[in-house]
């Protein structure tokens, strides 16, 4: 009795010798026939940059669904979400008086971010080198253009940890400092390189402030500045910038699926995001997860495997600047009543993989855990609290167990929404070696459940 | 009685709170302070290819043991061996005729390869692709020119591996062709791309047969010729090349110590190899290794850490074609009875840690897998058996307790004895992280012995 009681507890979460079999094939599928790199040269390299709203972003909605077709995916359709249009405009420039000697900058608007009007925008610079440093400033800002100089800490080993504890003077710093009379900031460009490219990313304004302009400026910039500014030269800051927002326009979220042989109706969702920032291609980011995710059902279709749950391959919209696209697809799963088990996202760059980020109750970690020796082969070791992404992250409401895919962090903000995030920047087998993990969590949940 | 013989047993690789908090401190002070990227911006940018025997060889030579001596080695000093001078020439050209259609082919000569003489070589092609092949061709071959188009095997998440099986097409597939009387081979280059570079490596000729050209193709003209072949087409293949041999000539290791406080007798060696090919700028083949290694001495030294064993860092002259360092480096071990306690090498790129390969008795492997749990937060996970390095293989004799440094490997090969090895494919980041677990090895060796 003892016996059937512990194999009743197990049976749904035991794993067989055939997994390791059917893993394998995965892997050598991917690793000699995989096409998730010429699926990526395509979107960065005839389509390219896919801001939110833009043409280039409707290009790639239909070449992902055509690509989702070709892959074999049961049933390829468009969800509908709204997504802000913001354009950069054409006139972006900025440079800086020290002491009477000019210096131009290396600069980009921040996403969303309000422009000059394409007039030209001068003051004087102050630093700050926190958001609380704003506030101690305080009304010291007013009219002044302000360098939020915050840098990612280099000694984080997990560089999205220095990330996310950076990336609040980009995001708030703006209206932050608009509260106290600035004209404009001037953000450090978040990255762990010192370099000449400014790197963009979303800012969000608070309505009670002017929405005043918010640029990028290069790591070198930020220091050459910094640095005079300690020197006690006086720099003036001139702008002239035609970025603006155009309101909300339709796009969509393109999703194929490979229905469930056994319980479709429970859904597993693998996906990334399709938009990108326009400065660049959007290789890594995250043009390698949305090709990867097409991969998995290509690779089930290829070798034959038909999910016992259902699968989906999503392509988020508009993940970059105001996740449109998961907030559809919440709503669209809440007013469906659908079934989400477990949702599993690519968006932290096509390098090799290491782990999983889980987000999840205890009980379906240990389960996931349980299939750790599977990965031992494909360079997958690190399965820890957290993780998740910010296009599956809504799911969460609805309980859905979430996955991240965890790749080598090290190179990821070098090139994370600057130029160089480009297509050669992607090693073809660093690429497939994450599509080989997802197809493998997803076809393990795909038959053992959560 | 009984907890004395445990302690006494433990106490030498008993591991300390403070070993934490030292590693801490090292890879702090490498992630914010290091100079190994600069240093290897130097190499690569002002000296570049260093093959040995060539002038840039020998500036190398002078400005690693300027290195040295800026990072605080004690004592720095070169260490004389014997290295072939082989020069590539500057005539290299190949092509085909494919049914009467001109291809040129992107070649380079294999190091230490005999060339044409300057004079224009002719033959019809034939294609092996196993050393097998040759033999079962047997005199089929004579007068031709041999393709050995061995793939790298893509399956292989170590591409390590993939290499040590396909490497013997290049090392001795001339020599075993030449018994059957062919006039030369094109090698297919050993990588994991699909590319047009060749990439070049070292060829080992046997003296009982003729010495015939044998250079490299690009794996995408391999490709098109073996195409070619298997659609019946007669391929005639025109080489001209004149490298040269131009015998031994003297050069330099390159060693820089700090002397033990308690057992300077006890000698660790951390090292990589100073030369590299002609065709780049040896970045990560290895100047990483080399420029991770000073940095192990310029941070005991910055943090005032001073090792109870000499730790010696050292730049291996000729790994490349001879190992003509390695055999000096273990001679002078063998003249001066010096005992060589451990020895880390680091020469598989300059990418992301992922562990330790250990060459070296059970017991000494356990007591190293003992401090795993010290490298968590540095990236380094995989302690397998098996590593060491060519250069520092040759301390085994003795004794000596052998690790290589093992980066993630899936980039290698994409640029391994290519022209795109060039500082530009290092990451800071990842060259850093490597330095940290190297310095944090060698300084775990030092405190507790093996």
């Amino acid at each position: 009795m003892k016996k059937i009681s512990i194999l009743f507890l197990c049976f749904p979460f035991l794993t067989s010798a055939n997994d390791s079999v059917t893993i394998r094939k995965i892997a050598d599928h991917i690793l000699t026939r995989g096409n998730c790199y010429e699926n990526l040269r395509y979107l960065c390299k005839k389509i390219g940059p896919r801001l939110s709203g833009s043409d280039n972003a409707a290009k790639a909605v239909q070449a992902t669904a055509d690509m989702l077709r070709m892959a074999g995916a049961d049933t390829v359709y468009f969800q509908p979400c709204l997504v802000p249009k913001w354009e950069r405009g054409s006139l972006e420039k900025g440079s800086v008086k020290v002491n009477g000697k000019k210096h131009t900058l290396s600069i980009a608007s921040l996403g969303n971010s309000e422009g000059t009007g394409g007039k030209v925008l001068k003051g004087d610079l102050v630093e700050v080198r926190s958001l609380q440093q704003i506030h101690m400033a305080g009304w010291d800002l007013k009219d002044k253009i302000v360098l939020i100089n915050i840098a990612m800490d280099p000694k984080k080993t997990r560089t999205f940890s220095a990330y996310g504890e950076a990336a609040g003077g980009r995001v708030r710093g703006a209206s932050l400092a608009s509260r106290y009379g600035a004209k404009a900031v001037l953000v450090r460009s978040l990255t762990t390189s010192l370099d000449e490219l400014p790197h963009t990313g979303v800012v969000i304004y608070n309505d009670s402030f002017p929405k005043i302009p918010a640029v990028a400026v290069s790591t070198k910039d930020a220091e050459f500045l910094s640095t005079g500014l300690a020197a006690g030269k006086i720099i003036e800051v001139t702008l002239k910038t035609d970025c603006r927002n155009l309101g909300e326009v339709g796009s969509f979220n393109v999703i194929g699926e490979l229905r469930g042989t056994e319980f479709p109706e429970q859904i597993l969702t693998v996906g990334g995001h399709l938009d990108s920032w326009d400065l660049a291609e959007g290789a890594h980011d995250d043009g390698a997860g949305c090709m990867q995710s097409i991969q998995v059902i290509e690779t089930f279709k290829a070798l034959g495997i038909s999910p016992r749950r259902t699968v989906r391959a999503v392509m988020f919209m508009n993940e970059e600047n105001g996740s449109g696209g998961a907030k559809a697809y919440l709503q669209h799963a809440i007013d469906n009543k659908e079934h989400h088990l477990f949702a599993l996202e690519s968006d932290a760059g096509g390098f090799t993989p290491r782990g999983f980020g889980l987000d999840m109750t205890t009980d379906q970690m240990n389960k996931v855990i349980q299939w750790k020796y599977l990965f031992d082969d494909y360079l997958v070791y690190d399965f820890y609290p957290g993780g998740g992404g910010a296009d599956i992250g809504p799911l969460k409401s609805i309980g859905t167990a979430l996955a991240g895919l965890s790749p080598d962090s090290q190179r990821y903000f070098d090139l994370h929404h600057a130029s160089n995030d480009v297509f050669e920047a992607v090693s073809k087998r660093e690429l497939e070696f994450g599509a080989i993990n997802m197809a493998a969590l997803i076809w393990l949940v795909s038959e053992y459940g959560l």
